[in-house]
This record gives C-alpha cells, sequence and structure tokens, in this order.
C-alpha cells in the first residue's frame, strides 16, 4: 500500500520539527485529516506568514512585530538594566516576572561542538549597542545554567569589561528552584544554593 | 511583552494537535522562525492539499489517492480476507507484516464515554459490503485490544454471524509481544498468551 502522497508530504514536514519522530509525524497528520478545511488553511495562512509579519527588532534583537520592538520603545521601561538572553522565548519567561528593564537577544549560545562561536551570535550587536547608548547601567546575563549558557555568559562579561569597566555585569541567580525537594537536588544546585544564601 | 500575532497564532494551531502542549507549541513555532521561506511555504501547501488530494475509498474505507483505493483495486490481493481495522494507520502496520487481503477501516471503536455507536462508525458498511460481494470467506477482526477495541469486535462478529455464518471470523492473536520479558508482563497478557499457547 502506497500512503498517498498528500499526506506522506505532510508527514514528512512535520518530521523535520525538533523532538517529533516519524509515529508522532503519522499521528499528527491522520489527526488532522479529521479536521474542517478551515482549521488546515488558517495553520496554513499562520506558517506562510510567520517570517513576513515578524520582524527581528534592530536595537535588542528580539522577535516582535515592529523595528524597533515595542520594548524598546516605550517610555515605561527602564533603559537603564538590558537583560541579556539565548532567544525570545527566554525573554517572554522573564516578562512573566514583571521584569522591566530591556533585553538583548543572542538567538543562540557559543557552542564550539556545534560550530556556533561568538560571531554567530548577536554578541558583537550587544558591544556596539553599549558604545551607542551610554546610559546602561547594568547587564543582566541570564543565559541559561548550562555549559554553554555558563560560557557565554563568561565571555560577554569578559568582553564588556575590558571596554566598559563602569557597567555593572551580573549573572541571574542559582539555587533550588520553587518546590524544590533538597533530598532529591543534584549537588552542584545544592553547592550554589549554599554560596548564593541570602541573609533573613 | 505583546507576542506578535502571527507567532501566537501559529502557537495556538499547534496547541490544537493531540499530544502538543503550550511549551512544545511555542518551541515548534520559535524553530520554525529559524527555517527558510520555502520550507514554511512547502509545510503550508501540504496542510492545505492534505484533504484535496486524498480520498476515502467507498470500498474500504481507506485514505488514499483514487477510489477505490489501489488495495481494492488490486488483482493482487486476496479478495476473500478482510481485516477490519480501527483506523488508516493500523491497516499500514498490517502492510508491513506483508498481509495480502483486503482491509475494512472502522474509522473509530464504539465508545459510549465518548458518544460513539456503532452508527458513528463505518460498521453498516462493512455488513453491506458483505452482502454485496458473496465472496469473503475470512474476516480478521484487528482492531487495538482495549476495552473499546475488543467490544467493537464482539459486536462486528455478532452481527455478521446473526447474517452471514458461514463467514469464518477472527480475532488477532493475543500474547507476549516480541522481545518482552515474562517477568513484566501484566497478567491479562500472560493469561492471553497461556490461552492462545500453539503446539510446537
Amino acid at each position: 500500500m502506497k500512503i498517498p502522497k498528500a499526506i506522506e508530504k505532510l508527514i514528512e514536514s512535520f518530521e523535520k520539527l525538533p523532538g517529533i519522530g516519524p509515529k508522532t509525524a503519522q499521528r499528527l497528520t491522520f489527526y488532522l485529516l479529521h479536521n474542517p478545511q478551515s482549521e488546515l488553511d488558517n495553520f496554513a495562512s499562520s506558517l506562510k506568514n510567520l517570517i513576513n509579519e515578524t520582524k527581528i527588532c534592530s536595537i535588542c534583537k528580539n522577535i516582535g512585530e515592529t523595528d524597533p520592538c515595542e520594548i524598546c520603545q516605550s517610555s515605561y521601561r527602564d533603559k537603564g538594566v538590558i537583560c541579556v538572553v539565548e532567544s525570545p522565548l527566554d525573554a517572554i519567561a522573564m516578562e512573566k516576572t514583571g521584569f522591566k528593564g530591556l533585553y538583548h537577544v543572542l538567538h543562540g549560545v557559543i557552542n564550539p561542538l556545534q560550530n556556533i562561536g561568538p560571531e554567530e551570535i548577536y554578541i558583537n550587536d550587544l558591544i556596539k549597542r553599549l558604545e551607542k547608548d551610554r546610559g546602561v547601567r547594568e547587564i543582566i546575563l541570564a543565559t541559561n545554567p548550562t555549559m554553554e549558557g555558563e560560557t557565554t555568559a563568561f565571555y560577554i562579561a569578559k568582553l564588556i569589561n575590558n571596554r566598559q569597566s563602569s557597567i555593572k555585569i551580573s549573572r541571574i541567580g542559582r539555587g533550588l528552584p520553587t518546590g524544590a525537594s533538597l533530598e532529591y537536588a543534584d549537588e552542584t544546585t545544592l553547592g550554589r544554593a549554599l554560596e548564593g544564601r541570602t541573609l533573613i
């Protein structure tokens, strides 16, 4: 039995997505077969317009509808603090905390194993941004607490320190996440939680 | 920060798919942002054409490119045996075993909790098909070994038996799957494996 071409093509498209294997791709495709055509057309037009209708902000490199983005244009944000994150998703997560500064989105981390050096991500743009905008007081390095994230944070910290030592550079706090139990925490996390203890 | 509408719409489309939660939908959408436009256009056109370019076979209710489908039209298949399955995916799985008979795809199972009765799936079409085509010798009920699958199989078996008792009706074998270990098998599976033991 040949699988119809239209089905095979959609399965292939789904398979290319991260974390979706051949079985899931099949399941999703056959699920969509039972959807009304209007639903599929909607999905298709969202896909088509994804890149056209979004812009990379020329200041912070976040993804938005305008350039400069809403946050860079806003007069309600503290323009003296820039939070450096790996991806737009991280900026969305930071927004939920009520953070009121600006962002700088790197779109990746330094990862020599994947041939991603400092030139491949928006690090130089951050440096140029700081040279142009002299009002920045603090840089919060909020890359992920992974090996690559730490390396990238360290690299950026050194780079800024060499050029503009007046800017305060901080790294997001490390320790136990809310709701965790000490019993199951790994030793690195617990060690960091001890180091980062605060007086009450 | 407002997420751009184009992104939000695509996230919503992904969220509607089974097994894809809000976080995965976000991750997939932002992954696609880094894809070339041609890739997105491809994906979009596969979605648009999914229903237009596929047909439900009027004989076996399987999904194919033609009506009747390739299998129903083929002269290499044993038209005396019909394998009844829940979904087109199950037919694809059966094909891989080298099965050479025909299929009948129910597109669901009887599930009172979800308000799916025998009328909602293609059971009556199977009965009509058997009345028209008197050459069928055997019906293999290959619905899933779940509560609903068993009920559906039992229901179909009774229905056919009442009308055409000359047709042999079988149920796919139950027992231990290849590679399993007795130690971890549940008691129902092991019980069925004992019942369905074969002489060597």
